[in-house]
C-alpha cells in the first residue's frame, strides 16, 4: 500500500523551517500534493522516498545524475581526493589538470573558469561578454531560464529594474525575431545567450533549426558580440563538448554545470581566446570554487563517459522509453506530445488545460514506482538499463489505465 | 632546501588554462611570486604544497577550515551520507533537520535557506529585504566585501551601472556617516548590510563599537528596513550564532558560509519572521542546493563545536600567536599592527608603503613552514594546538631575523 505519511509530515515541518516550504526548483508547492518531496536513498536510476517507496527516477536530480546515483568509479575518485585535500588555502594541481582536459576536449574551449552554480556560470559569461566588448546589451530568448540571480530569476521579486537593464528578448528558433533584437541593440550588442534547445517549462520543447543556430553564430560575428551557450542543463547528455558541437556551431562562451561531475557541485565556464582578456578582467570568486573533490569527480565522469559510451546508453534508454509511452498512450486513446530530445524528454498529455491529466498520470506513475514530472523536461541517465525501462513501462501502463478510467 | 619548482611550472600552465592564471581570492598574481599557490595535501592545520613543502597554515582555506582539514568526525558523517544520497530529485530529510537545528540554535533565526556561495547568501538577503519592504536602497560600508556578483563584485568590470542602482555607502563604525546614509535613502531604505567586524583587505581591522552596532539595529527598526549581517567570513569562529550575538545585536537576515560545514560547500541564510514573507516570495535556487552531504557535514560541525569547545580553542590559539608575534616584533625592533580579533587576525608591519616588508616576511615565514598572508585577514582553526603555535613561532622568529637583516 503506497503511502506518503512521512513525506506529508516533513512537508508540514518544512513550511516552518523554510520561509514557505522547500524553495526553488525542488519546491513541492509547485507540484500536486501526491508528489513525494523528500528522498532518503539514491542508487543508479532509483530513489527511495522517506516512506520507503522505491522509484525509477526520470528526473535524475534535475540533470545532475548523468551516470547513475552513487556511481562507484566517480564516488571512489571523489573519496580518494577528499582524503588528500578538498577546499584549502590554494587549489590542488587537479584544478589545472581538469581545466586542461576541458580545453583539450571541448572544441570551442581555450580557457576555463570553475564555479559552483549554473547561475554562477551564466553570470560569468554575461560579465565576460560585457567586459570584452565594452558593450552592455544581452539578447535573451523569451521564457528561457538562465539562472536565479537578480538579472535572470524567472520570478523577478526582490530585484530592481536596473538589474535587468540592457536586456532584449527574442523568440527561440525564430531567426527574424533574433534579427530584430540585434537591430534593436544597435551598436551595444554584447551577447546573445541561448539554450542548446528550447527547454522551457510547461510548453513543448524545440530542438534548434540549423538555420537558427547558424544565424545566432553569424549575428554575433558580424556585431563583435559573444555567442553564449547556456549548456547548464544539457551538457554531456548529447556530446562530450558544448551541445551545439553536434550541429556544427561553436559558442564563444559556454556555461555548464549539473551533470559535469555526476552530482558533485561544480559549474564550468569555458571560452575561446577572443574572450580571454575580458574573462581575465572580471573579478569573480567563491569560497568553494577551488575545492578539489568536485574536480576529481569531474575528471572521472569524463573517463566513464568515454570508456563506457554513456551518451549512447542515455539516448538508447530515452528512445525506448519514448516509444513505449507513445504505444501505451495510443493504446489507451490519449494523445501524447513528447517533445525535445529523448535524453531530456518533456511528456505532455493533450487536451489538459487545467493540468489535471498530467498531474494525475504522474501521481499514478509514482504510486507504481515511476517518478515523472508533469511539466518540466525529464532526464535519462546511463544507469537506466533496458530492464529498468521495461519495468518503468510496465508500471506506466497501469498509470495510463488509471488515467483512462478517471478521464474516459 | 626550500624550492617551489613545481609550483612555478603549474602557475605557468595556469596562465594558459585559465583566462589569466588562477582567479579570484586565490589568484597568485595578487601575491609575491614566492608565495606557493598549489597544494596537494591538507590535514589538521597543515598544508603540503605541490613541491612537498609543509606549512602550518594560518589562512585555513580563507576561513573554510574551522575544525581542521580532514576532520575525522565531519568527514565520516559526510562520507556516510554520500553513500546514502547527496544531490537528487528532491532533498533528503536532513535538509529539514539542519534548518530546524539552525532555527533552534541561532538566536535570530526563524527560518533558513541553503545555497552554495557566500555571494548566494548575501544576494538572497538583499533580494529578501527588497521583497519584504517593497523598497530598493541598500546601505553598504565603503570598501566592504560582500561577494562577487554583479551588484557587489569589488572589481566592477563587466557589470552595468544598473546592477548597482540604489546603493549608498557609509563608513564602518561611524554612526554619523550611517545616519547620513539613512537620511539620503529617505523612504526607500530596504536594508543596511554590515560585516561583523571591518575585515577589509590591506587596512587595519576594526571590531564594531557597541554604539555602532546598536545604531544600525535601531535605524533599521525605525525605518522598517532589514539589518543584514554578512557573516560569511566570520560565522562560528566567535559564537554558535550570528557573530553580533556576542554583543547583543541580532540581525533580521544573516548570511553565513565558509566554515559552517568545515570545508564542504554550503551557504546559509537565516532570518526572522518579520522577513519570512519576503523570503518566501523570491525565486532563488541552484542545482546543488539540496544536496545532503554538505548538510551532514554541517550538522556534525555543530556537534563538534559544542562537544569540543572549538571556539574557545580557536581563540586561545589566536591569542598565543598574537602574543608571540608581538614579542618577536619588538625584540627585532619592528612595529607590528595586529588588528581584528585574534581568531581572524590581520598582521601588518609598520612603515611599509611599498608592501616590501610584509611580502618579504611572509615569504621568509613560508620558507620556514609557516603560511601567512601579507594583506588579508588570517584565520585560526581548532586544529591549531599549542605545539603547532609554538612551532610556528619558532619559525616566525627566523623570519623576523631575516627581515631585520634585510631591512635593518
Amino acid at each position: 500500500m503506497y503511502k506518503l505519511d512521512n513525506d506529508f509530515t516533513l512537508r508540514e515541518r518544512a513550511l516552518k523551517a523554510f520561509p514557505n516550504g522547500v524553495y526553488g526548483h525542488q519546491a513541492s508547492g509547485s507540484l500536486s500534493p501526491n508528489h513525494p518531496q523528500f528522498f532518503s536513498r539514491a542508487r543508479g536510476c532509483r530513489l527511495w522516498d522517506s516512506d520507503g517507496n522505491e522509484y525509477i527516477d526520470f528526473m535524475c536530480g534535475y540533470g545532475t545524475n548523468l551516470l547513475g546515483y552513487g556511481h562507484p568509479r566517480v564516488d571512489d575518485a571523489a573519496a580518494r581526493q577528499q582524503r588528500q585535500i578538498d577546499c584549502a588555502t590554494g587549489p590542488s594541481p587537479l584544478m589545472l589538470e581538469l581545466a586542461e582536459m576541458y580545453n583539450d576536449k571541448l572544441a570551442h574551449a581555450d580557457w576555463t573558469i570553475f564555479a559552483k552554480n549554473g547561475t554562477d556560470a551564466t553570470t560569468i559569461c554575461v560579465m565576460t561578454a560585457r567586459a570584452q566588448t565594452g558593450k552592455n546589451t544581452i539578447l535573451i530568448a523569451d521564457g528561457a531560464y538562465h539562472g536565479s540571480g537578480p538579472w535572470c530569476t524567472p520570478g523577478p521579486v526582490g530585484v530592481t529594474p536596473g538589474d535587468r537593464d540592457h536586456q532584449i528578448s527574442y523568440d527561440y528558433n525564430d531567426v527574424s525575431s533574433l534579427r530584430a533584437a540585434v537591430e534593436q541593440a544597435g551598436n551595444d550588442l554584447a551577447a546573445i545567450i541561448v539554450s542548446p534547445f528550447k527547454h522551457d517549462v510547461f510548453v513543448d520543447q524545440e530542438w534548434p533549426t540549423d538555420e537558427f543556430a547558424k544565424a545566432a553564430r553569424a549575428l554575433c560575428d558580424e556585431n563583435n558580440a559573444a555567442l553564449i551557450l547556456d549548456d547548464v542543463r544539457c551538457a554531456f547528455r548529447f556530446v562530450l563538448g558544448s551541445t551545439w558541437e553536434a550541429i556544427g556551431v561553436l559558442p564563444d562562451l559556454c556555461a555548464m554545470s549539473k551533470s559535469v561531475a555526476n552530482g558533485y557541485s561544480l559549474a564550468v565556464v569555458s571560452g575561446n581566446d577572443k574572450f580571454r582578456e575580458g574573462a581575465g578582467q572580471i573579478y569573480t570568486t567563491g569560497s568553494f570554487w577551488f575545492a578539489a573533490t568536485s574536480f576529481a569527480a569531474a575528471m572521472e565522469t569524463i573517463s566513464v563517459i568515454e570508456e563506457e559510451d554513456s551518451i549512447a546508453a542515455i539516448k538508447a534508454a530515452g528512445d525506448t522509453l519514448r516509444k513505449g509511452l507513445d504505444e501505451q498512450a495510443s493504446a489507451y486513446g490519449f494523445s501524447l506530445r513528447q517533445t525535445g530530445p529523448s535524453q531530456m524528454p518533456l511528456v505532455l498529455i493533450d487536451d489538459d488545460p487545467m493540468w489535471e491529466k498530467n498531474n494525475f498520470f504522474c501521481n499514478e506513475a509514482a504510486q507504481r514506482g515511476v517518478y515523472m514530472h508533469p511539466w518540466h523536461n525529464m532526464f535519462l541517465c546511463a544507469a537506466h538499463r533496458e530492464a529498468d525501462i521495461a519495468e518503468a513501462l510496465e508500471n506506466t501502463d497501469g498509470a495510463f489505465k488509471a488515467l483512462k478510467k478517471q478521464f474516459g
